[in-house]
Formats: structure tokens, C-alpha cells, sequence
């Protein structure tokens, strides 16, 4: 998780690329190599974007399938529909597995990215600590592993600021003594929409590559770099102050567009305590014309979506307020998340251990 | 540290409160019943703001001496200057102690506000543990007991969340076994400037009058409701989303006329990348005037600081996107922030302790 | 939980008390005015003694009934039976609060004693962290509490080194404020039998009674100080040298009794690797008569058990030897026996929770 | 930290093997090929072992220099004295770096052993916490680093218990990617005295041998294994209960022999309360002769000192009781100490850090 340069439309998570370049370029998916589907299990909204080769290059993102699932149950501290989320994410893992030609007793490598010593970005460490590690019961004791566990092994790499290493040679040189059938990787993201945060849980199979610019090649995380496939598990848990602003923004236009509709007279309403139409969440149906964008915020107004965020970046930046925060609640949601997260993939990982009981081994 | 409620031009800070009654009003201090004064020792600013019985209510807060420490030590990370912090707030508390008539082998009461399992909000608590308790001593092995230090107790009351107590009976009984002479407060508070975050320190002899509503009187801690003075001493450690966009929004009309005035033409700066001025700090003169403003940000660029921040207060709080956050690196600040705090109370309450070598006592 | 003076025979266990005055006296309890009972509950062993007024100072402990609970399933990281000793502490603390008279909708305050900073003195601060507090909904969201849930408050007072304060002043303060209608305090004690550490919870409603010598009246926390019962709940985390010494001499009598009785020649056995009779429990009965102990052990073997413990105090304490000590795994056994506790106490203050499904509200 | 099997004599420490093998053969430690000189150091006792190929089978040991470091100033919690004994450990770490021909810009890696979830065992993860990590800086933004720094690494491998691999198998596959030219190992001992217990720490040139069995070669961390030197540094930190009863038994003989002299009349003294002389140490000097041992502890008291822990360990294995056990102030000792070891380390390796006030590298 490490903080991007200004001005970059990159972002970590693929329903946000195809979103971009939908606004962008106008273009369907379709026609652009991407097929995106969208289902809704208990209660748990489940979207799944396709990137061919093809698209590979305009969206920004590797080929692969790219799942990310939705849910609200960390933030609303509703257990039992945190354990609904992890159900539905040992399926969707269970899946990729399988497509990627992973069978039943093949091992597997956990691994943890991020630094224990900042709560928004130990995600991936403190699930480690509750992933089910079975590898060395099957090396040592092998008569206690019902045929329905798998070799599991588990390891956090920690940070380039703890170790004085580069993580993926950590990783390189542990996998390369414990010879992985595959690996999965976890990791904290940035939000480009404050929605997301600590909201949605993406899952691919197109490993991880920091950076993702030109010469940082050798550092990815990958089946092309490491040999077997390389799942990624990423939530966004932070989130930058220009996107809170240009979101902000956004959702200022949509309310003031609201108002126009409903009162016909959005100068008053402008008088804080003039708006009367309740909770009713903004949507993108609120946003209003071109005049009245202007009208409303100006030059400023007229900007894209896109442009706002650059715009803001560009503010923020030079003077140092492009602070990146996180909920005040980070250590609970640090929390409720990795078990969420830890105890979809043991749920996948071992046939023994089903989905909605998973919890008990995660403590 | 409460979400306040939306609308409320509440502020924590004295500093603030001072700043948004001169802009409302227009008035000098003088004639409202504040002095004011700014000094800067060993590099660090100090601003004193003395509130008179007959400004108290203009400005919402409690009449008394408040006094307030800016130090970007924390964020800088910068040890050495986090010592000159430790050094200047030791010697405040000297002053304020002083002025309050606390002689120098009075018994002192420290207690940690805040909830321990939120880290932002533990700044309390984590300060309590690094501060130097003494009256045991006093009481069990008095000889042990130099001169110059004076019988100190401390105390993390929690939160009602956790004890399902009020915090102020807590305190209540706990000061009238104890009988303390005067209490220091520590409190995480809330931010109404992005830039004041973990970066001013105050401190006040007025107390601690949470809500601060009618029918919460009974509530505050205060020489009122505990017959000992009251010091209360406290940073800000989180900022809503409804600040940082305002104050980008700020920032953002600022930029665009320092812009204006150097190119004469916003309308192409507007395109990303067009703006070449360095990294010089936007100050209050690039705010342009308001028909400028009205061009980069129509109806919005003209509203006042307190109503775009109530504006957009309205516009978050029904969506629920009013974050409350905190900067991801809240872990390590929290600690050092502790650090500085606890090392100048040791410092001030005890003779024997050095201002500058004091931080040995907080290991 | 306090190093004990040397010679002391004092125990923090009433049935070790109760084996004490047996051994001494030789009278049977009954004569006593002890009554003392046995049951075991789903595998779960309940030892209950009774201790009549007239008792007391013979056994020194308070009159009352203690209850003492024996689980291993700590130790053996059972989880499963961790939840039947959950249980069977529910039910006791149940029986207790309904010989006291505690009704159903009355008020609760739990107290953890001990040290947060210090592991195995941690017992009562972690229980409390995981104790269900009620007590703040009753008066702010009342509609939102169900009748079976009762208003319970919680606290841990922390020590003296800690907070320079008498722990009993701060309990007393916090009481006058809250008037509970009952106390439950937990402590971690120190044991006087290895194979107690961390298998056995006594509970009692006798209060807690620190040092119980004289003059020292005033600090306990019990009915005659607080107007209200106050159960005790403490479980044994640590041991020192000197008891571990005596009991391995113990062991040692009877083993070399054992060895004596199977081969006849125990001059032989003392060859380590002689023996040969597996891994059958020791028991009283193979203590040896006085002869042999003396042939085994010299003057030392023949010596009661309490004189022997007293002199390796006398021999330990001088040259700084009688450590006090925890079992190395004393991480993990805090952290299952603060859950086994707190889910006893939630279960049996609540009738909502039902005693084996309680652990959810413990995480 | 692995419990040892019963009867084995093997130690962790250099100075007690060497002193068994004394015990147990009669012979000069000259003939035996070892060489031992003592010196005292700003009140720092220093021990230093050397053993030659020849003696290596006769003592158990690797051949190589064995450094052993006696200070009590964790115990006693005297920072001054922990400030002396990190100076002293710096030196010796310089001597041996300089013996095994490593220069002064050449690239280290420290590596943390043991199981951060288990107190007594996280001396090695809670050092690498605190050790001053430059490598990265030498690869990104060489221009910052003086030429008094050398390029360190750190990583805490963790146990096979949490991550289902080899710990030494990560360790050799990060050397492999990461080539460094020395590696320093940390980790916690079991003691075969009590006092040693955080009180000595060893150093040496000889790597870590786990096990240290047939078969178990290839799992050593040593310049055989890895290809460059290996210095391991140990520091006690749990003991087992066979350990501590044999240790009593012996102070006990040794106290009836003193009292023996004193009085002429042990018999009396057994009688608790007997004895009147004093805080003087026991000692060597106090053991009484064979037909004493005989009177007052029988067949047992005539047994050499592995003689009699090995019988204890017999007995106390089949019943469970042998407790590894840890002082009950572990968390505060670990703290201290890794904190002493960590300030050395950072001294010996940086030129640039002075060794008395290293300490605020590892804050």
C-alpha cells in the first residue's frame, strides 16, 4: 500500500478500471475484451470482471478474473453476515482454484503483505495469524490429517521499511524452499471511493504487481515470475483526502441537482437547514446538467470525474494535505475484517471445515 | 471524542473558537473580552488565548486561560524537536499550575480520557502509562521519596462504551477518596482544520465540559462540580470528511487565484499538469475575490468557511458518507504524541525532572 | 496476587485450606463446622465447601461458601470443554446470586483485579475486556435492551504501582457512585500446588480480603464494606520455587515408594533410567512409611508437607531463589481462561445467553 | 525453545557444559582442549570459552568462542547498568566480527528466532522490532546514509507451529536472495541453573544447532549450512521444574551443611524458624561431605548434581508436572532485555551509533 503519484488514474481494484474506462472512452465492455457479471448470493452482492489480454492494456489491469464482493457486515458489526461474507468468499476462492487446475491435496502458500506496526495496512499480517496452518502436521505427524485437510503453509514478509529487503525476494526465496502448488496473497488497498472502504473484498487470480510501472517487472507477484498461480486478496482500508474531496464534491452536485428538482429554487436552499428530503441516498440520476454544474460550482463543476480528483491532487499535493486516513474505527474493522477473510480461506482451503462454522478456527 | 452534531460551529479548540467569532462579528478581541498573544520559544509557537466571563458565551467555551502548543515534531517524526515540544509544555503547565495557586507538594490527579481499544481516540490512556506515579510512594516507602518530586496518582477511566458507567462518575468517586489538590485531563479531540491534526497541543485551566449542552452540567469536570482545578490538555487526532473537503475546497479556490494571477488564464490551468508554481504554502492572500470565486466554483466558491463546512455537513450526513478519520499512520503518532505529553507532565509536576531528559521516565 | 511472607501457610484456595486443617488437626470437618461436597457436572468436577462463622478462624478464611471448579481444558486447549466449564461456572454463579438474594433485574458491577501489564496477573482485566456491559443502554437506549438482560457495569481498577492509589479506594469510589446492587471481582492468585495452575476457578461469596491480616480490614471488598455481596472469582496463574521444590520432593517419596514396593530394591532404581512402571498418576498411597523416607530422603523425607514447604522457603528466601513463576504458554492460557470466565459471567447475569453459545459475545 | 528429552545433559550454554564436563571427567580444561578466561568490565562479568575441534564431541558444542555476558540489570530493572551491559555485548560482538574477518562496510542479516505469540520466547522477533534496519537505504537513497552505517537486514522467521514451514528453510531462502556476508541469530534459551535466568547472555561464532542430534544436520543455521559466519546470541529465559527442585535440593543440603558448622545441632533447625544466619549467599564451600548429605536428605542427597535432576526429571515427566515455567514479570524482563541486546547489536554494527546511547535507536 503505498501512497501514488499524483495525477495517476491507477487504481487497485478492476470494477473501478471498468468503470473508468467505460466513462472514458464510451465504449462497451464488450467490444473493449471485458465481461463483467453481477450476482447477488444471501444477501452478498458478488461481481465478476473478465479481462482478456486484449483489454489487458487500455484498463490498466493484468489478465484475469477479477471478483469483488460486497459487504457492508464489517462496518455495520453485524456478525452474522460477516460470516454470510465469508461463506460466499470460500466459494468464489474455491472457484478460482479450481479454474486455475488447483486439485485437492495440492499445497498452498498464504502470504501476509503489509506492516504490523500500521493498523490500516496489517490486514494481511493479522490474517495470518488466523489462517489454519496444516503443512507441518503433514510432514510430522501425518497420521492426526483427515484426507480432507490440505498442506497449508502461512508467512507475513512484512515491509521494505522493517526488513531492509525487497518483500518479493522474501517471498522468492521461501518459495522457492517450500515449492508452493499455489499461493495466496493478501494485502490492504487504497479506496478511489470512500464507499468502498472496508466495503468490498477483491479477489483475482492475476497475482499482484506493485508499482505496475515500467522496470518493476522482476517485483511482481505472479505465475509468471513465481511458477504456480498467484491469487490476490485485497480490501481497500485506506483512503487519500482528494478523493474524499472530489467525492464530496460529487455528492455536493448530485444534492444541489436534487434540490433544484425538488424546490425549483436552489439559492435559498443554500442557507444550511433548508434541505428537507431525508435520507434518500444520492445517486447518479441526481447529478445535474452541464449549466447547472456550473451554476452551481463553476469552472470547478464542469470537471469530470477524473478531472476533479487530478485537479484536487494537483491542490493537495505541492502543500502537503494529501493526507491518506482511515476510519477512526480501524483497529475493530482491522479485526472483523481479517476474520472475515481468514476464515473464507480456510473454508476453501480444507474440505473439513465448513464455511459457516469456520469461525471457531480463526481465534 | 463525540461525532458532534451536524451544524454545530462547536470547536474543541480555543484558537478556533477565537478565529470564527472575529470572522463572524468582525469585532476585535479586545472589545469581546479575549487576549490574545502569540511567542515563540526554542522554535515552537505558542498562542495564548485568555477567555473573560463576559466573552465566555460569545465564543462557547468556558472563560480561562487557554493555551495552545503548535509542534509538527509528531508528524516530522523529528525527536530532538519533540523533546523542545515536551520542554515547552512542561514549562505551561508550570504556569498555569502556578497561576492556579498549586503549590509545589500538592497532590495531583492525572487522568487518561479516551477508549484504549480505538487508537485514535487512546491518546489518554497511552499517555497514563508513561506517567510518572508517585504517591504510593509516598504513602509505603516515604523515605524513598526525594524533595522534589510531589505525590502523583493516575487513572484511565474508560469509556461508557466499555464500562457502561458514566466516565464522569467514575471520576467523581475516585477524586473524592482521593482528594487530590488538582487534576490534569488528557483528551484525543476532534480536528476542524486537516493541518491542526496531531499538531497543536492545549492546554487550559477551564476543564473539560463534554456536549457542553444544557442538562450536561452535571457532566463536566470542572473546578465547578470537583472544588479542585481542572487542567485539561488535549490534541487533535481526528477530522471529519466534511472538514477535509471544505478545507480543500478552500484550498482549491485559493490555488486557482494564486493561478489567476500569475497566468491570467485559469480557464487552461484547469487542464491537469498546467500549474508550475512550486510548492509554495497557499496562504489566505490567494483567496480571490468573489466574483472570481463564483467563477471557479459558482454559487458554492461565494459561501463563508462555517457555510460550506455546514453545507456540506448536510450534504454527507444523511448518505452517511461523514467519516469520521484518522492519518493511516495513527499507530506511530499516537505513541510519540503520548511520549511528548507524559514527558512534560513528569516534567512539570517534579522538581527532580529534567524538561529535556525526561523522556527516560516514560520508557 | 502478592508474594506471600515466608512460613505463611496461608493459601488463597479454600479446599487447600481445608486439606491443611485436616492434615493439622486430624478432627474430622464436620466437627469443624465445614461442610464439604462433590459433584461432577458434564465431566467438569465441583468441589463445594461451606465455612460456618465458627470455622473461619481455624481454617483462616472468611465464613462463606467456595466453590472451586476443576477444568484442565485450558491447559489441554480444549475448546469444547472450555464451553462445559463455561457452563458449570455459569450455573454456579447462578446458585450464588440466588442464596444471596440477588433478584433478576438487579444491577451488577465486575471488577477485574490485577495488572494489565504484567500477563498472569492479567486474569481481571482481560475477563472485563470481554464482559457484556448493559448498564449504559438501560439508561440511554432502554428500548433497545430485552428484558432477560439485566444492567451490568464493569471495571478494572488496575494496582498500585499503576496507579499510585489503593485499589480498594478506587472500587469503594466507584461503587458510592454507581450503587450496585452486587460485586463480581476477579483476581489471578498464586497456587500452592503446581497441578492447580490454571486448572481450578474458585468462587465464593466471601468477598476478597488482601493480606487478611490485621489492620488491614479496612481494604477488603466484601459485604461489610460495601454493603453489597461480592463474589470472588480467582483462578491460580502462578507458583513460586518453594512450592514447586516441595511437591517435587513429594513426588520423589512416592515414587521411590512406588519403585520399593514393585522392585524391592530401590538402591538400584536411583540409576536413572531404573524404572520402569510407566506413566501410572502417583498417588498419596505411595507414600512411603517413615523408615523409608528417611532410607529415600534423610531428615528432610520426614518431614509434613508443610514443614517441608516452609523450610525451602526459609533456604530459598535469604538468597533470592524463591522465584515466582508462570507455565511459559501463559499467553495463550490467559487469553482461554479470561474467555472461559467472562463467557461464564455473561451467561449467568443475562438470561438471554445461553451458557454454551455465550463465547460470542466474548470476541 | 524446545523442552529437551529426558536424561538428556545438554545445555544451551558454553560455561555450563563446560563445567559438566569438569564435573564429570576430573580433567584439566586444558587437556579437554578448551580454553576459558573470566574478566570484569564496568561491573560486567565476562566469561569467554574457546573449544577446539578436539574437545568439541567431549562437550556437546560446536567448536568456536563462546562469549558469556552476566548482568542482573534487567532483573533489578537498573537502566544505567542495562546501558553498561549493551556497551559490553557491542564490544564483544566487534571482536568476534573482527575474528571471523568481517569488515566494516560488509552486509548483515539478523534474524529473530522463536514465537512472537509466546512471551517468553519473542526475545528474538521482539529484538528484530528495535534493530536499527539500513539496507534499503543503501539501495534507494544511498546519498542519506553515512559512511559509518553498513547495510543491516532484519527478519523474524517465526516457528514451525505458525507457519507450517522449516524455520530454517525460510532462512536459507531469504539468504539466497538476500547474500549477506555475516548473520547474527537471536534467541531464547532454557536455562539449566535458575540464576541464569535473564541474567547471562552468550554469544558466539558457532551458528545455531537445533537439536543438535544425528540427522538434524542440515537444519543448522552455521557457516557450514549457509557459507558465511553465523554468531548466535542466547539469553535464558525459561527454566524447567526438574531444574528448579534440583537446584533447591542442593541449596537445601548446602543450607543444613552451613547451619551444621553454625550450630552443631541440625536437628533443632529443621524446626522452621531455626536458622539465623542471614542474607549470606550459599555457596560451594557450604556443601557438606558425603555421610552429612547422607543424614539429612538420605539416598537422594547422595546423588551427583545430574544424577539428581535426571531422577527428578524421571519422575516428574510421566506425571506432567514438568512444567517449563518463566518468571511471572516476563513481559517487563523481555522488554528490558531486547531492548539491552538491541542497543548492542545497533552499536557493534553502525560505527556511527556510540554504544551508551544506542538506546534511542531502538525506541
Amino acid at each position: 500500500m503505498e501512497k501514488k503519484g499524483h495525477f495517476s488514474p491507477r487504481t487497485d481494484l478492476a470494477v473501478e478500471a471498468r468503470d473508468m474506462i467505460v466513462e472514458k472512452s464510451g465504449d462497451s465492455l464488450d467490444k473493449k475484451g471485458i465481461i463483467s457479471t453481477e450476482e447477488n448470493r444471501g444477501g452478498v452482492k458478488v461481481s465478476t470482471v473478465k479481462i482478456t489480454s486484449d483489454a489487458s492494456v487500455d484498463i490498466g489491469k493484468q489478465p484475469g478474473t477479477y471478483v469483488t464482493i460486497y459487504t457492508d457486515s464489517v462496518k455495520r458489526q453485524d456478525t452474522d453476515r460477516q460470516q454470510m461474507a465469508s461463506k460466499v468468499l470460500a466459494e468464489e476462492i474455491g472457484k478460482l482454484l479450481e479454474e486455475s487446475g488447483i486439485e485437492k491435496g495440492m499445497k498452498g502458500l498464504v502470504v501476509g503483505l503489509g506492516n504490523w506496526q500500521v493498523t490500516p495496512d496489517a490486514l494481511g499480517p493479522m490474517t495470518i495469524e488466523q489462517v489454519l496452518v496444516t503443512n507441518h502436521l503433514f510432514e510430522l505427524e501425518v497420521e492426526t490429517v483427515h484426507g480432507d485437510y490440505r498442506p497449508v503453509a502461512a508467512v507475513s514478509p512484512g515491509v521494505m521499511g522493517l526488513t531492509g529487503m525487497e518483500t518479493s525476494d522474501i517471498i522468492f526465496g521461501i518459495a522457492e524452499k517450500f515449492k508452493p502448488d499455489f499461493i495466496i496473497a493478501i494485502d490492504a488497498l487504497a479506496a478511489r471511493a470512500v464507499e468502498r472502504l472496508n466495503e468490498t473484498i477483491q479477489l483475482s487470480n492475476a497475482g499482484i504487481h506493485p508499482g505496475s510501472g515500467i522496470g518493476n517487472k522482476r517485483k511482481a507477484i505472479s505465475k509468471e515470475t513465481l511458477g504456480v498461480p498467484v491469487f490476490a486478496l485485497g480490501v481497500p482500508t485506506v483512503v487519500d483526502a482528494a478523493t474524499i474531496a472530489s467525492d464530496t464534491m460529487d455528492d455536493l452536485l448530485k444534492y444541489l441537482g436534487r434540490t433544484w428538482e425538488n424546490d425549483n429554487k436552489p439559492s435559498q436552499s443554500l442557507v444550511p437547514g433548508g434541505f428537507h428530503f431525508g435520507k434518500e441516498k444520492l445517486t447518479d440520476d441526481d447529478m445535474p446538467d452541464m449549466d447547472k454544474r456550473q451554476v452551481f460550482m463553476g469552472m470547478v463543476g464542469t470537471l469530470s470525474d477524473n478531472e476533479k480528483r487530478e485537479l484536487v491532487r494537483e491542490v493537495l499535493g505541492p502543500i502537503d494535505h494529501n493526507l491518506i486516513v482511515t476510519p477512526k474505527e480501524v483497529d475493530g474493522f482491522m479485526e472483523d475484517m481479517s476474520h472475515v477473510i481468514a476464515a473464507g480461506i480456510n473454508a476453501a482451503l480444507h474440505g473439513k471445515i465448513a464455511a459457516d462454522e469456520s469461525s471457531g478456527y480463526t481465534r
